[in-house]
């Protein structure tokens, strides 16, 4: 068999069986595969940053590799950004580049670029088969590679000769290593410090923000009056009622100050050292409190669970974790009166008619204030963040985690400029009839920037710089954007009509939109 | 003043007055300075890929350098595709891109990544300045480098720090180098050649596609039976009525051998050696006929005016251009009769009202096949191709053709898979008032890539890989899309629709689209 329809068999056999793409020439032999191996789902995309983001979401959910299928360096370049957010949040990702066949390569015909240099800037194995037999083997290890713990985009570099030309075969998965066992000495220093009564609080990261380990964490927190703090975009967040609630660390570093201070001991569990998002002039790059101890209990490609049991038997040497009453009672706020949409009474609208099991996605950014309050207490959903803060994640990764568990709901919550970087992806919800909720938070501004503008000191803008930062002039009809692609739409301006139009969005299969128009 | 200000202030010293940008927070300094330094023109984009396509056509028509200001590598990586088509249209343009400060970087923040690495792919000059006083001298180093023939992409990366310390003074222009004079053995081998008698061909590519080299070209090949063709894609060739034509190689690599057959000598003027776009097996990649001798009169770099009246001058040493008998005479088809829209009644119809002195932005791929032999005649013109092959160029090159040139309208032919990788185009077209006319070709097809896969021999592809080329399911309605992003829009169906339509756009100020759909 040729080399394209063995690497698409190598991949269905490694659970790879979803591909999000945006083919050209080079790829059009993995292309007509898709009628050899029915196993793989081609999904596709008007623009590569979809099929990245759709692949992140789908990874972050199937806790198993999607595929894209890319077309030479500037199809990789488009997808550049989403591919980043996924090396944040540690998705597995097979990332399939095409490219020139290995002999046309040296003529530097005009899509001729360099391709690797690219790749390197996102992944974490990058590989190019020169000869056909060599594509299966390299596909086997790149899911490998992206399995690895703690998950990890690999690229797989396809040129176009070794994809048509036969004498390939397809191969077995490879064995994925485990995460590492807890480290004794870690543990035990950690043990230490708890018992030493010094105030202490978790930084939490990757696996540990799912229920399993928040739940050990929450009897240890409790036992020690210990503080939880979650890493602030957490690649998914289980939360809701019952399930044990950290606080995730603020964006803005003087608030994440005030979140850690007086912390004498702060415990890294899968998360780094926290650090300002970005810097600025007089205020501090490294947010850990001067004076406090660091100490690290496990990285993101360990063993969280383990470290956390091990934590707990050597903290209580009764064993078995304690009570959790770091988490919330179910609680819904109720609707909020009527009048025009802002933030706080918008997020209570969507608190109050949150599904149980949704899966957030959360590209809200400013406007997304009021929203991590008011649905502390709704029923458990896994709630999905910008990872590496390249905007325009949102509306792709809402089409991957809808793929990836079709028996749940999407909620994708977007504000209006991250929502227009990938707009497309309304195109291919429509197309896969993805349920999708989508709620475009309207504020008409990039909200985040005029914040920006006077917190880097750059308190000198006027009327020009404003202009560069406002979304006005024309103001974007969300509605007939999402119409246009094949996406049901309306528009929100009062709570009333929030209200109605996302239970109804939520209730209806397949995908929707609401342009919710912020006032305040 | 701060590094910022002394940026932009050496930026507008250098000639470069305009900035197509989607700032983030490292970028707020560079934002708040268009208040201090009026004469320099932010231009805000939606998505970093319209910034970079509309900084390529700006330059290729103001033939100086417009600034992009992106946010980090996924800015740039945004940016990447077209400023992939830049490179290859050699077209100056100074991309800056922000970075986190200097002491920021070791802490491996959300957004950090190797920005070097992915401008290496596309650019000639990258500087990081790490210091203050450093920045507006690497400023005036980028436009130089820019503008140095036959002109590039700089990319300079400005450090928040950097951009926001005081210290800095802006710097004076640099030196751009003169283009190299005429290589006189390369003149006289070519003259050689030409007298020889041999059946000969010029490959026109670059500066040479403009009317002055053509007229030259004409009068040169015109003496010795010689074929003018141009590259496949060129950055801007100047034709129409009374401008010596050249036809353009084809896209297909059979049809280019078929146009350079029985060639025995191939002269290079500003262009390199005809390779085809993809590799296909049993296809040549190399498509100078097997005999053919290629000789170089110049380069990309050189002074091709220069070269061709040094040549001119050793093939008639009577000194001076002889008649021009290549350029076609003013012509215009009538309108077709009515009925459903081809392609081929579509380019009537363009040629048919055709301005004088239009810029046409050609994305049109398959269904401009009849655009180039039904606007031969028209009034002289300037046309835009795809010079890199990554699709998504058109609408944001008319975009920065319109800024650069406010005098001349804006005709962009796209095709509908092409338009929608960079849609938010519009909004800036809107928001600028931006008389740009597009003309929308739906076919509902990745048309190109149906005719590929057959082409590179996956013709076992079935249902399920032609699903994959497909824009039906939904259909994408660009009449809303463009009304979403405050366009005008209407859609043809048939032959009078689309003419009256198009007249009425054309005649209208600002942007207008027509969503035609080609029904064969």
């Amino acid at each position: 068999m040729n080399g394209a329809n063995a690497l698409l068999r190598t991949l269905v056999g490694g659970g790879v069986d979803t591909c999000f793409m945006n083919p050209g020439t080079s790829e059009m032999h993995f292309v007509a595969s898709l009628d050899d191996v029915p196993e793989m789902r081609g999904v596709l995309t008007l623009f590569e940053g979809v099929a990245t983001g759709a692949a992140d979401g789908y990874g972050r959910l199937a806790e198993r590799p999607a595929a894209t299928l890319l077309h030479l360096g500037p199809g990789l370049g488009n997808g550049l950004a989403n591919l980043h957010n996924a090396r944040r949040a540690n998705t597995p990702l097979v990332n399939v580049v095409g490219d020139h066949a290995t002999y046309h390569k040296r003529y530097d015909a005009p899509l001729e670029s360099d391709i690797d240099a690219v790749a390197s800037n996102v992944s974490s194995w990058i590989r190019r088969p020169m000869t056909t037999p060599e594509l299966a083997p390299a596909a086997a290890q790149a899911v490998q590679a992206a399995l690895s713990p703690p998950g990890s985009v690999a690229t797989l570099i396809l040129p176009a000769d070794v994809s048509w030309s036969e004498g390939a075969d397809p191969v077995a998965p490879l064995a994925v290593p485990l995460p590492s066992p807890p480290d004794p000495t870690a543990v035990s220093a950690v043990a230490a410090a708890l018992r030493s009564g010094r105030p202490t609080a978790f930084l939490i990261g990757g696996r540990a923000c799912r229920a399993d380990a928040l739940r050990l964490l929450g009897a240890i927190a409790s036992r020690y009056s210990a503080k939880l703090i979650t890493e602030t975009f957490p690649a998914r967040l289980e939360r809701g009622a019952g399930v044990v609630a950290a606080e995730r660390l603020a964006y803005l570093g003087e608030m994440a100050v005030a979140q850690v201070e007086g912390v004498a001991q702060l415990v890294l569990v899968g998360a780094r050292s926290p650090v300002a998002f970005f810097a600025y002039p007089d205020k501090p790059s490294d947010l850990v409190p001067a004076g406090c101890e660091v100490l690290t209990l496990c990285e993101g490609g360990d063993d969280v669970v383990a470290a956390l049991e091990a934590l707990s038997a050597e903290t209580d040497p009764a064993g078995g974790p304690g009570a959790a009453p770091l988490a919330p009672a179910p609680a819904r706020p109720g609707l909020p009166g009527g009048g025009e949409l802002g933030r706080e009474s918008l997020a209570q609208v969507v608190a109050h008619l949150l599904p149980e099991q949704v899966i957030v996605v959360d590209e809200s950014n400013t406007s997304g204030l009021f929203l991590a309050g008011a649905t502390a207490g709704c029923p458990p959903h896994d709630w999905l963040a910008l990872t590496g803060g390249a905007i325009g994640i949102g509306l792709p990764m809402a089409v991957g985690a809808a793929l990836a568990r079709p028996d749940r709901p999407v909620l994708a919550l977007e504000s209006d400029g991250s929502a227009m970087y990938t707009i497309q992806a309304l195109w291919t919800m429509a197309r896969e009839g993805a349920n999708v909720t989508t709620v475009v938070c309207s504020n008409r501004s990039y909200a985040i920037l005029n914040m920006e503008l006077q917190r880097v000191g750059a308190s000198h803008g006027g009327d020009r710089a404003r202009a560069m930062l406002d979304l006005h002039r024309p103001d974007l009809d969300f509605v007939a954007l999402a119409e246009g692609m094949g996406v049901p739409a309306t528009r929100a301006e009062t709570v009333t009509e929030f209200a109605e139009q996302l239970a109804r969005a939520l209730a209806a299969e397949g995908p929707n939109l609401i342009d919710a128009v912020i006032t305040r």
